[in-house]
């Protein structure tokens, strides 16, 4: 593993580091914020998966996140959204390949080799940073936004007792139930619709629920509503009597400015389930 | 004047506009964030001039000025750093030509024509801005980093009255006094020195002062500190007896994200002096 770039930042340390890895079959790159706290031992940690086009840097600079995470004492990772680089397979669309994980084990050719997302996020990197940082594996937590909140819900509710809490921004509710949600599992997964099982919020939080606070934010502006469904996740919370909270939140649209806006609460909410 | 973006943002409005503009002869850009407050009348406005490379967007994504600005109620404008299209000059170097137009009004060939920065920013946009926003042109503060804080520091020293408050982050302190600062004002102003007068932040310092609080943050670990001289400002603060505050900053390097982590402090700073 090798630091990129370590940036001093609200007190704590933000870092870029680049590492090959085993379930990519590539380096990948990560951001790691570390709290002044961290000096003296293992501090809590909250994971922020991003949104589709996004690497490790979009959230690290532009949600505000490290202010909350230095006053609470947390550290915060962004892993990347894909593998990158030669060799890996890329698609024209924004929404395929590069920067368009999905947070699956890709089956299907050309993304079979390399894009093996869930793997990475859910093993290989928590191990990683555990190992190489003063970070407390037995007090995690899990965000993100978008593409990033199904990577982040999915995650969460598939490995109980894993994260204390989970939240997401304006996440990717419902994939299987929209034309646009199918065609990337398809292309990952095949269209075999059992290997897709464990893929889909909605369906995950009807079936399973998580066994902790859930905190959900989306804008009533937000350009992409119709392919994100909020409706279908927060039916499923109600109706499974799921503790947490579903907030619509007036006038906000999908980009960073909405997910900044509602960071401190996010993170106000992780660390209070963190430092219980 | 045309909106091309508009975001909710901590509850205010954080938008992204375009004008023609008359100082520089071409049309130009600049992010204006309104908090609430703006719907029932002008607020405030902290004006934040950005550095070498940085368009209109950098500060407004990465420095979270807006949650501070939003608890204080004051608006925020994000003016770009140089005029830019087509016909207007340009240079390989990133510390000439656009995004690098160090808030001065050209004389030479190729640049006299479009590189009026300080028109710009002294005059054309604020007289834009309070003519079509809710903004108090009564009640006016500047910031800025890097090329920005010299731009910051220079428009508030010269125009006594006009603003509040100055403050600003890793600031350009002394540039008549370096070859890479007198590289760029031979280039935009010509050899003849007499000319360059009042666009050295140490030397007005020194010899007007600002009628109002200063504030200056300046990371140990920059990696400009070279250029950017602040032992000379320092001293013509202390020598001058201006009321003030200039801290050293442990660690912190000239990025963003010692921008951010001092923000805070920069709005409210201003926010006191414009709330008085």
């Amino acid at each position: 593993m090798k630091a990129l770039f370590e940036h001093r930042c609200f007190g704590g340390l933000q870092g870029v580091y680049t590492h090959a890895s085993e379930a990519t079959g590539g380096d990948m790159t990560f951001g790691l914020f570390l709290p002044a706290e961290s000096a003296d031992g293992p501090v809590p940690v909250l994971w922020y998966l991003s949104g589709l086009t996004c690497t490790h840097e979009n959230a690290m600079v532009k949600a505000g996140a490290q202010m909350w995470a230095a006053e609470q004492g947390i550290a915060l990772v962004f892993p990347d959204t894909s593998p990158r680089g030669e060799g890996v397979a890329n698609h024209d669309d924004y929404d395929m390949g590069q920067g368009a994980g999905f947070y699956v084990n890709a089956t299907q050719a050309p993304w079979a080799p390399h894009f093996r997302m869930w793997d990475y996020v859910a093993e290989e990197l928590p191990a990683l940073v555990s190992s190489a940082f003063p970070v407390d594996a037995d007090r995690q937590a899990i965000t993100g936004h978008s593409m990033g909140g199904h990577g982040a819900l999915t995650l969460a509710m598939r490995q109980p007792g894993r994260f204390r809490s989970v939240s997401a921004l304006a996440p990717i509710c419902h994939p299987f139930g929209s034309d646009w949600g199918r065609k990337q599992f398809t292309a990952y997964l095949g269209p075999d619709e059992a290997t897709w099982t464990g893929h889909d919020a909605s369906v995950l939080m009807q079936e399973a629920g998580f066994d902790g606070p859930v905190l959900i934010d989306q804008g009533t502006k937000d350009q992409f509503l119709d392919l994100l469904k909020p409706e279908t996740l927060s039916a499923a919370m109600a109706s499974r009597r799921q503790p947490g909270l579903f907030r619509m939140q007036q006038g906000y649209d999908h980009s960073y400015f909405f997910v900044a806006s509602f960071m401190e609460d996010h993170v106000s909410f992780h660390a209070e389930a963190l430092w219980a």
